[in-house]
């Protein structure tokens, strides 16, 4: 695969490559970041537009029905249930990402009373851990145990009421086994709640399959959802009834019309409904949802895998001894959208790669980090990035040790 | 005042008259639920379409930077200050108003160790009831205590950790003396929190005279930042440091972007940031806010009250003897920017008014509400619902007592 034609001639074969004139991609810019921002869909311009000035412009507050505005959480949750293998009703489109965390968190602790333990992993996203935190700190009844990967399995113990992951790592990309996890979790008598930010959309995912409690997710990177997009949140049908929503605003009541003084939840997954979403944020989340539903997530994983595979070659071969470590698993079927690479001056370097143009993202502290998003990367981007990674590895002053040590202090 | 032309000449001497022209009104529509959804600024969809196309899809991540995305909390929040009498600093836009109210409740709860007991009003907006429930219901060792208005300044005693109350009343637009509650609230050493979701934008608010401790409010009333806009939240600087976000999201972090472990939560009102707001909500917002930094809040006051008072004097008039009861202060100095009435058949007259352009809302049990929007509305607006509100009165046959049973049977 050592050559640019050959990675044409997977272009000219590819079956989503017409997928990518659905978006917007910036000339002279190579983007593996949409795992951080999904790129713009074409449709949503136009969609948000009529939002503004054909809905809310025009029919103002009667929007609310004449427009089905009030549809949207379950409309899009019932969409999203079909990325993730959940089923109609077990999906809302709401809130952030945080706080949907904390809905279900708070709610798991409630239905294992007795149990007085959060699992996570010390490398699990940063804000599913601040948010066990905060929940655990102001409960002052539980605690949260944070734990490496390795120590995952024997740490779920008979105290531990729910074990909170994301399936892909947000650093390395190794994707978590959510079936034999879940299985482990509940063989102790613990639920379990996936993150699937960096896995919804970028990979087949089946909640139902692994008979997953619970879930949350992001609607702005792979969904394409745009900045800050509504998240949303997953639990199986069988925990509906029991489930006490600790946000109980009114959009989860039962009939947030009737003005009641007190709070009857709504049946079903509704009750997690919090406040009032954006509307705009939830019309633009549709556009890149709709695309979605018209691709094979089997496809887009294969070209996900190849993709990587191809980047981490290349890398092997145009860049060795440059400094770089491989920093994710070589193994495709153990690795999410994603290809990470560290390097003692990571972050000079990824400044260097955005200035000419292949934006991914550097996290601290020495990871560069690459998403793979097939519905609009093309192969000879990932020949093109790998050389113009080489180039600044070879080329660019700062990345001499006596400049790199400066860089590091500041 | 009883004939249209004292109505336009009201208009014709209104210093905020071209204010309108800064807003969509639709042909044929009376617009008087601007309490429940603000119109359509005309600066709107471009700022947004900017954010979506100049924005989001040229600068892809990199707009969180280049395009200040990370600022809009605060920025926006800084602009929400200077219209509720708050310092730089003390308000954040973020989140939902039923979100923020969780948050601010939490916080005062562990800032008054000891007392065990929210007080608020029975007649409270209800998410401000369900969010105070759902919080005492998940700690278990809190009650929220519920009173009518008469009971309020008796039930505030040394139980009493914070007082949740709304300025006005949704329902009646009774206005409460923010500066006498909050001085009883602090006598008892309670700590009180506004809901100005009803006020803000549409009356002169000052937080800091009154010494308010928490305040929560919408972005899409009389802010007009569109349907589901970013809600804000404000705390007294001499709480901040004490506060303990609940929901510790990454956003609230003292370094998000150094992916620590530990939450550490940034100083100031920052750390009352949770997930990753709605960026096209924020920039939506924005446009709303920056109309109101430039009229003169007293003088839209002035005009609201003029509006109100025009308003219930016209339907003592005109509609006398057809079953309306005043539901509102007459006196405007008691009463928010809205007028209410009650009828038995209050739903089905609110359905008619709006089939011919009239749109209020209609709130249970039997109020009809309508709006007093200072920037976009005219004195002849005022004279023309009371005419078609006196004409659906008379005419229409469905207000026989007949079919009224009928109708309240639906």
């Amino acid at each position: 695969m050592s050559d640019r034609q050959s990675f044409e001639r997977l272009d000219a074969e590819d079956s989503l490559a017409s997928v990518r004139d659905l978006f917007v991609v910036p000339d002279k810019v190579i983007y593996l970041d949409g795992n951080s921002l999904g790129a713009l869909p074409r449709a949503t311009p136009e969609r948000v537009r009529a939002l503004i000035e054909d809905e809310w412009g025009v029919s103002l507050i009667r929007s609310w029905n004449a427009h089905g505005w009030i549809q949207y959480p379950r409309k899009l949750g019932d969409k999203i249930a079909s990325l993730v293998g959940a089923r109609p009703g077990e999906v809302v489109a709401a809130d952030s990402t945080s706080v949907n965390l904390f809905k279900l968190l708070a709610a798991a602790l409630k239905l294992r009373p007795g149990r007085n333990v959060i699992v996570s992993e010390k490398e699990n996203f940063p804000t599913d851990l601040y948010i066990a935190q905060g929940l655990t700190e102001m409960l002052g009844t539980h605690e949260l145990r944070m734990v490496t990967r390795d120590e995952l399995i024997e740490s779920i113990d008979d105290d531990v009421a729910v074990v909170s992951l994301t399936h892909v790592d947000f650093r390395t990309g190794e994707l978590h086994d959510m079936r034999e996890l879940t299985r482990r979790a509940h063989e102790s008598g613990a639920l379990i709640l996936w993150d699937l930010s960096h896995s919804a959309g970028a990979l087949p995912v089946d909640l139902e399959d692994a008979q997953a409690d619970f879930a949350v997710g992001c609607g702005y990177k792979y969904l394409n959802g745009g900045p800050g997009a509504p998240a949303y949140l997953y639990a199986a049908e069988r925990h509906h009834d029991a489930m006490q929503p600790p946000l109980s605003g009114w959009m989860g009541h039962v009939a947030p019309f009737a003005f009641d003084t007190d709070y009857r939840p709504a049946p079903g997954i509704e009750r997690q409904l919090c406040g009032t979403p954006s509307v705009m944020a939830m019309a633009a989340l549709e556009v890149g949802l709709d695309i979605l539903l018209d691709v094979d997530m089997d496809v887009v994983r294969k070209k996900s895998q190849r993709m990587g595979d191809a980047f981490i070659e290349l890398v092997g071969e145009q860049c060795a001894g440059l400094g770089l470590s491989i920093a994710c698993p070589t193994d495709s079927a153990a690795r999410g959208s994603q290809v990470s690479f560290s390097h003692e001056a990571g972050y000079s370097i990824m400044q260097a790669l955005v200035a000419r143009g292949v934006i991914g993202d550097f996290r601290a502290p020495d990871v560069l980090r690459f998403g793979l998003t097939p519905l609009y990367l093309r192969h000879v981007d990932i020949w093109d990035a790998v050389a113009i990674l080489k180039d600044v590895l070879v080329t660019e002053s700062y990345l001499r040790p006596e400049f790199q040590k400066r860089q590091l202090v500041t």
